[in-house]
């Protein structure tokens, strides 16, 4: 089974030396129910700042304790640093992207407002911001990746926008302007090192937000002639981009 | 909005002539109650097998009649015809790649059952197949696709494999196989009018099934180099294939 290994993660404040402290909690269960993980087993875990981490289980109590015998760093992510926005969307569709998004490798995930975005309803921001960050952890162990990606509180577009001329290429994939645009391939992408992917929300772009995402550099891109939600566009796009990035 | 517009669905055996009668049922209740249409108002309807009609509304009672005004054929789906053939799933996942498969065009898609697959539990095979078929129903109709996914039952990989070579290119994308293999390219599509792309199971094919694919002249595909859950290989790998056809 392709699933025998996986990666048990360590904050990187409990690594210390050649000593790694696994927390009480989900963790430390997971490698003793799971995993059923002895003193003397081998374990591999992760960081989730893009470090690879192979030792051997010491004690279990009074705190579990790994000693590194080995470090390496993620090759798997390529170069490039892919930042996805998906517009807020409705009951669990974000949590789906952001597995999927999680496991095709992502550096960040900003989640984001525009002014036809449909609130998630009455749930607190913080508790669906925890419910992402557990959802990508989980899907970082599952995909063996080592990095874990950044997810900031929600933003609005406006905010978003502020920021897009400190990537090497913003791009912008929505509805309205489907069809519109170079497509996603590695001619697009050649030479960006950092790359933010703003997804349409359900109902599209305001015009003028748009515009105002284009004054300042956005570029519009195609992901074909199909019609997509916006949850399949935040994937489809993403497996795009990482396959462009390959092959730049 | 951009969901102002949406195709309701009438089955072809009731289109006769310039009239489509719409059967009782959902696709009453969706006209009458959530698009509102009353007599006299437009219509946009399709009939799954590729064709898109304009109408308008005779009458809602005894039956729902709708005068056909013109009818075009879709253009979207290319001149290619894809079928997907996912990897029985645990839980809800095969149901989200059956909406996003149909929001990308798929034509049709076949459920394997391979030797690592995990049986979907105890709900029986034709209320499973049911509920797929319902939910590629709604997602053609939510994308304004004219084309009905034909799901059949599940199929074993022998039998699958059996089919290859009807195919112009049969394409295999599994866990045990990544990196391996051309990347989804225009190049690799290129002249295929009729393709299956088949997608490991989340446990991975038992070495025997790969070479017995490979026998029957299926060729392995790089999905790049992501550790991709099942049903995001599937989805992530239609979106490669689908924007190498556009392009090829």
């Amino acid at each position: 089974m392709a699933d025998m290994m996986e990666f048990s993660y360590v904050p990187p404040d409990q690594i210390v030396g050649n000593s790694a402290f696994v927390p009480d909690g989900d963790e430390r269960n997971h490698l003793a129910r799971a995993l059923r993980k002895k003193p003397g087993d081998s374990v591999h875990f992760v960081d989730g700042e893009g470090w690879i981490y192979e030792g051997v289980l010491v004690r279990m109590k009074p705190e579990v304790e790994i000693e590194i015998l080995d470090r390496r760093r993620d090759g798997e992510g390529g170069s490039a640093e892919v930042t996805l926005v998906p517009s807020l969307l409705k009951g669990p569709r974000l949590d789906t992207v952001v597995e999927k998004a999680t496991e095709l490798g992502v550096a960040g995930i900003i989640p984001m407002r525009s002014s036809r975005t449909v609130a998630g309803g009455g749930e607190p921001g913080g508790q669906r911001l925890e419910r992402w960050r557990r959802i990508a952890l989980s899907a970082m162990k599952q995909s063996l990746r080592a990095r874990l990606p950044l997810i900031v509180p929600v933003m609005s577009l406006q905010e978003v926008v502020g920021t897009a001329s400190s990537y090497d290429l913003a791009l912008i994939a929505s509805e309205e302007e489907r069809g519109t645009g170079p497509a996603l391939t590695s001619c697009l992408v050649v030479e960006a090192r950092r790359i933010l992917l703003m997804i349409g929300p359900e109902g599209g772009f305001a015009r003028e937000e748009l515009d105002m995402a284009r004054e300042a550099g956005m570029q519009s891109v195609s992901l074909g002639r199909s019609r997509l939600r916006a949850d399949t566009a935040s994937i489809a796009g993403l497996a795009l981009l990482m396959a462009a990035l390959d092959s730049a």
